[in-house]
């Protein structure tokens, strides 16, 4: 049996919330730092570096309330292969299957992030990309479902006209046959130049290219050869290993737009999951997102205004050397409540207002350039 | 607007359970009828089929106690694209981030199974693969991470030796520098290759390929050219819908196992996510696995037998022309219980004991006999 693997010493750190006494506690977490490595009868481990360093090691257990704790348990650098999908399963895979325990967040050293090369553009690259040095950034979506190609390329060059910095289509825009991949994304690209040929800006066009497999990445390769200025991709449904790829590939080189669709089923218990932090503002990241979307509080959506704070400082704290990425409040957004998410989120913010911005008046274009005015006001 | 889409006039159902006095649980259901289709006001939907056939329509209110309801909500199948991703987009996309909301079950109309060629082996075509026609299948999983692929090779052989049917990578080996992927596969199908030799049975590799984006896809069709004789991929790590391009793909065409690593989420609070029903069966075999790996009631994970049944049910019960798949039910099984696990089961199930197999008595190929012996007995 093995015994010296030549493990570099090295470990990352999960910090996990566990619902128990301390007693219960201390059990559940020695089950987790089994389950989530060698997952063996720990008797019959064999001496040396898989029982002492592969098993992952409780650091520490400090208790919040009576009946929750939270457990630090780091595991050697290894164990996740130096690859996004074996690190999302060390981190969470099997015990994702146990009641009431919740990634916290991760702490994870630089030779770790290093095999990680994150957002291509980030804050700055998408400011740099876009022209715009300081303000919000103005985000709407194409909707709803059922316009034809040509109905939503329409409406495309009226929201760019209107000085919208970003373009995405609503992210149930798939190959469906009233609005197909190819002919909509060629027609809203042409739309969004043909109005930035008029307005003189540079808005962009995101188009949703979330699909089965590699026809995510043959989407992508697609949305850039007609014109796409970026991509909107849900990595709860085509998975973060993918969007990662996407984020990586020169050929595509666009700025990424992380959609959050399915991921809620991770966040949305306060015991269970995966906290917002981490799912929402770390992850996100680490796989190459310019721009993690959430529903904003006090929005159609259940999220806490602590919850959003969470996933906002997650996107811009210090992470090795990945690049800061924009928070992207939606759900429900309106123009109204520009001036309030402003001093909450600050500048680096992009403001994704849907629906709202067809319901402020009757006159689509009007709404865009009073949502651009208060984004542009007091700077 | 568009009012004419030509749409099939077909709809798939959801059925939700929801959390909320009956007056709430109408409200929840209106809101995610629109939520998870046009995602769009209500008002100002134009006239014709996207508001009266794209919008999901509430086909029935349950009361299950005074606080939870079931709710059945139809869609157009042409909203879903016939693309898995975003049919799993319109299940529970947004939705997802809702709290107190569960998908209870999804019925689909022929036309929308007809999209999907599901799994390639099934029950039977697995049984003809491995000619064991009538008795459970025998599995086990090569672990524990941090043996060298030589190692694993060995216990790999043992284990064919002893007369298992399936030896499966443990999920969490993934192309670590202790076993690298491509080593470990070549050692492993190689060993099991030579004890088939001696024994004369027909016993399979099933090596672990969830990686990032297209390096699944790569390691699917490296394991097949190095002898594995099945695939382990989870799809929880990768996405349903990479899954679903491996199982079609006629150039790889060998079965798969699904794994639940990361799935957990979904079921494990009782009122939120997505059923053990649906996501370890309906989902699974939509997508193509052979078998759906998850843990057994009374093992370390807390499903209860209910919840494993559920997934047995949807495993085998008609589902258009979708062959119907094995269950598998893992985690902290023990030879002691294999007579209980065929009654609760009966023949059609793959029996995964993994540590168990270790921990009967010190001699690992008596325990393999054992179990064989056991799963043999009174057929």
């Amino acid at each position: 049996m093995a015994s010296l693997l030549g493990l570099s010493g090295r470990r990352f750190q999960v910090v996990y919330r566990i619902c128990g006494t301390l007693d219960e506690v201390r059990n559940r977490a020695r089950e987790i730092s089994v389950e989530q490595t060698v997952e063996f009868p720990e008797a019959l481990l064999p001496a040396g570096d898989i029982r002492d360093q592969l098993v992952g090691h409780i650091e520490s257990i400090t208790p919040l309330d009576e009946s929750r704790h939270e457990v630090a348990i780091s595991y050697a650098v290894e164990t996740a292969g130096f690859e996004f999908t074996q690190l999302l399963n060390v981190i969470f895979g099997n015990t994702s299957m146990q009641p009431g325990i919740r990634v916290e967040r991760i702490v994870m050293p630089e030779v770790l992030l290093q095999a990680f090369s994150g957002p291509r553009f980030g804050c700055r690259g998408l400011r740099d990309y876009l022209g715009v040095t300081q303000r919000p950034l103005l985000c709407t979506a194409l909707k709803p479902m059922g316009l034809s190609a040509t109905e939503l390329a329409e409406l495309a060059y009226t929201l760019a006209l209107g000085g919208i910095d970003i373009i995405k289509d609503d992210h149930g825009l798939a190959d469906q046959p009233f609005a197909p991949f190819h002919e909509r994304v060629a027609r809203c690209a042409e739309a969004v130049s043909r109005a930035n040929r008029i307005t003189g800006l540079k808005c962009i066009y995101a188009p949703n290219v979330s699909g089965c497999g590699e026809e995510t990445l043959r989407r992508a390769y697609s949305a850039r050869q007609l014109g796409a200025g970026a991509l909107l991709i849900a990595p709860g449904l085509v998975s973060f290993g993918m969007m990662q790829q996407i984020a990586s590939d020169e050929r595509i080189g666009l700025p990424i737009l992380g959609h959050p669709a399915l991921l809620g089923s991770f966040a949305v218990h306060p015991d269970y999951g995966i906290s917002h932090y981490t799912i929402f503002g770390q992850l996100m990241r680490l796989a190459g997102a310019d721009a993690t979307i959430f529903p904003n509080y006090g929005g159609r959506f259940s999220f806490s205004q602590k919850a959003c704070k969470a996933i906002a400082q997650a996107a811009s704290e210090p992470m090795g050397r990945l690049r800061s990425i924009f928070p992207a409040p939606a759900g429900g957004m309106t123009i109204e409540r520009v001036p309030e998410m402003r001093t909450v989120y600050g500048n680096d913010v992009i403001l994704l207002i849907g629906g709202g911005l067809h319901t402020h008046s009757p006159d689509l274009l009007a709404n865009c350039r009073e949502f651009r005015r208060l984004v542009e006001h007091g700077l």
